[in-house]
């Protein structure tokens, strides 16, 4: 039985121009870090992240989900996880504070992931394990699926999961494999040409295969010298992705975009606004063949729900430590199976987590194993840092989610 | 110059039922209050609304923002006071939280104001004054565009009230004649049968010749009884307005319309959740020639612009103690007016501010003037609390924007 509870607000000062982007020039990297315990003593840690300024709001949040818990088994709670998630969201006064984003739903995020954090610890296995050896219906009992109704019920889910039943065996050969990254840090904003140069050399050199540079920069013309100085350093052969953080307006993304094509992206990503979902479909048009991929600020099921009904994003950057955490996660990744639009998460987590979530994603929901994002600037902090061999996560093998901060 | 501020978290109950919904069933009221004060003593008070718990929240929101406003001469600021919105609203670390959405935009939204009503007082005019003798580049100084570039540039938007200058002074008629009212307390939901046709009689009685029922409720139909209990009650020169407050899913939405278009209500809102644009294509389609009618919990200009371009909304009911204040209010009723949708603001302020707000839009923007939604409840508690005479709105004559609270 859930005994207390705390929420710790954990900031971390990041060195020389790390995290930086054309948006965000000099963050902090901060959790707002929930703990459930229970009699046992047995500790569940869940991760809210945020930029630094305004982290104690989220811990507030959570702090109110939180209290909610208490009293309950974790057994009963994750049995029909989806009835409390939708009982905390809804909250008849908090909701009015989103509905379903911003700081109320970070802090429902910390908690959500705290739950299924202790809940893989207390049947002693790490999540992953614990998520692809739930039934089809023990899944969906997780989630909540309220307006969707209209693309996704419960039946229908629950039919996606069993058709994926027959290839899982298969897929799991992903665990002794390891999961693909992709290299996040080899252009922030603030690095000089010399510096991104050299961490493309070091990034193939480490095996990965994939990796991103930050644009949006005020002068056009240092995005594309920048973009062209990641593509002559690692080649054709590996995958570049641009990162515009939303800096652009409709109009310079069309045009930027026009000239960025010609180093061939594998995609664009945030062009512009995250609630501007018709922009999105217009520069999609204008970008093709060139794929973009949103998701980093997209607050919840129901927006995403947009953006994949309407078309316009090829890739799903869903991030568990921003919309309401695991469980809606999963509802995410079931619509995005569905609209046949591969998940790669954005990880706030650093990847602790969404390791996890992407082993889940292939395995369990049949989603193509493409590759998750690496950023390395936070392990010292974490108990079991994720681990990265020739490019590729090592599969973690204690019990619960990774989440749990030193 | 701006010396100190204050935000202060005031909650009010509510009784006997009073501002229930299908979704909200126990509300308080509550503001999160800023208050500018200069040096000489002048003090501007913004309001931004909420529901009661997190109420907290938002005053550390609104502190946040007023603290970089210390130091500033009022004029000065509001000359541009558009550059400084995007200051606020673009923080690189609390943006995060939003962006532009949930907590900070409320905190914005109650400093924003506050500027307004500082500005107002220190010229020594209602705040529908000072902005109605504004020219059109003073005005669009005040506003933030940005993300907007696809469908209202600055130029456009001047160009947009220019255009609107010559019939200015014609619509001034409406200042001695009294901004309509509708009476939105008739039907709140934990009102029985009787009460809500009491409630019809009198606000016929007292002038009102437009009212709003709120349904949404888990037994279809008993939303058909009570709207039909309004429409025998009122007859069918009175508009009735139908307030489901996000509660249907999208096929229950189209269902229970079908029904409830047979007692013609002038419009349905918030039919299902706030961020879903798509569902709310597809279900104006369905409920034509009925309109709907969004803006509640519509949290920016952008995700407004959506809801236009998209067509599927009959009424903008932006509310400015939601979006990030005055000045995002003025922006979405431009936005508004481009796309030639009225704007019929939701009143978290209960009128207070909106009264002033509404005779700019007619005068000023050319919007039609339809009528103001009033809300009694929290009269006692504003040192100038609005006004009603036979159904209309009595222009306010005293300095600033009406939101000071006892």
């Amino acid at each position: 039985m859930i005994k207390t509870f705390r929420v710790d607000d954990k900031r971390y000062q990041l060195k020389n121009g790390a995290g930086s982007d054309a948006v965000h020039k000099d963050p902090l990297y901060a959790y707002a870090a929930a703990r459930l315990t229970d009699e046992s003593g047995l500790t569940g840690s869940g991760l809210a992240f945020t930029l630094g300024q305004g982290n104690d709001l989220v811990c507030r949040a959570a702090e109110f989900y939180a209290n909610m818990l208490v009293g309950n088994e974790i057994e009963a709670l994750m049995h029909d996880f989806g009835k409390t998630f939708k009982a905390m969201s809804d909250e008849q006064q908090f909701r009015w504070l989103g509905p379903h984003k911003g700081v109320v739903h970070l802090g429902l995020a910390a908690v959500t992931n705290a739950c299924f954090d202790l809940w893989a610890k207390k049947r002693g296995v790490p999540l992953w394990k614990l998520l692809i050896d739930l039934s089809p219906e023990q899944i969906v009992n997780t989630l909540d699926l309220s307006y969707l109704e209209d693309v996704l019920t419960r039946e229908e889910a629950i039919a996606l999961l069993k058709q994926e039943e027959a290839g899982a065996a298969a897929r799991r050969d992903i665990l002794a494999k390891g999961y693909p990254g992709y290299d996040t840090s080899v252009g922030w904003f603030n690095y000089d040409d010399e510096q991104v140069r050299e961490n493309c050399i070091r990034a193939v050199a480490g095996g990965f295969t994939a990796m991103k540079l930050k644009v949006g920069s005020a002068d056009p013309l240092r995005d594309i010298r920048r973009a062209n100085i990641v593509r002559e350093t690692v080649g054709d052969h590996v995958k570049v992705m641009l990162d515009a953080n939303q800096q652009w307006t409709l109009p310079q993304a069309i045009s930027i975009c026009g000239e960025l094509k010609k180093m061939n992206p594998f995609w664009v990503e945030e062009p512009t606004h995250p609630d501007d979902v018709l922009a999105h479909v217009t520069l999609a048009k204008a970008v093709a063949p060139v794929k973009l991929a949103i998701g980093e600020h997209v607050p919840n099921r129901i927006l995403f729900k947009n953006y994949l009904q309407s078309g316009c994003t090829g890739f799903i950057q869903v991030d568990a430590v921003r919309v309401g955490g695991v469980s809606e996660f999963i509802t995410i990744s079931l619509l995005s199976k569905k609209f046949g639009v591969p998940v790669v998460p954005h990880v706030g987590d650093m990847g602790q987590l969404h390791q996890h979530l992407v082993l889940f994603n292939h395995i369990t929901v049949g989603h193509e194993a493409l590759f998750l994002e690496h950023i390395p600037h936070l392990k010292e902090h974490f108990v079991h840092p994720v681990r990265i061999d020739n490019g590729v996560y090592i599969t973690p093998q204690e019990p619960g989610s990774s989440c749990d901060l030193k």
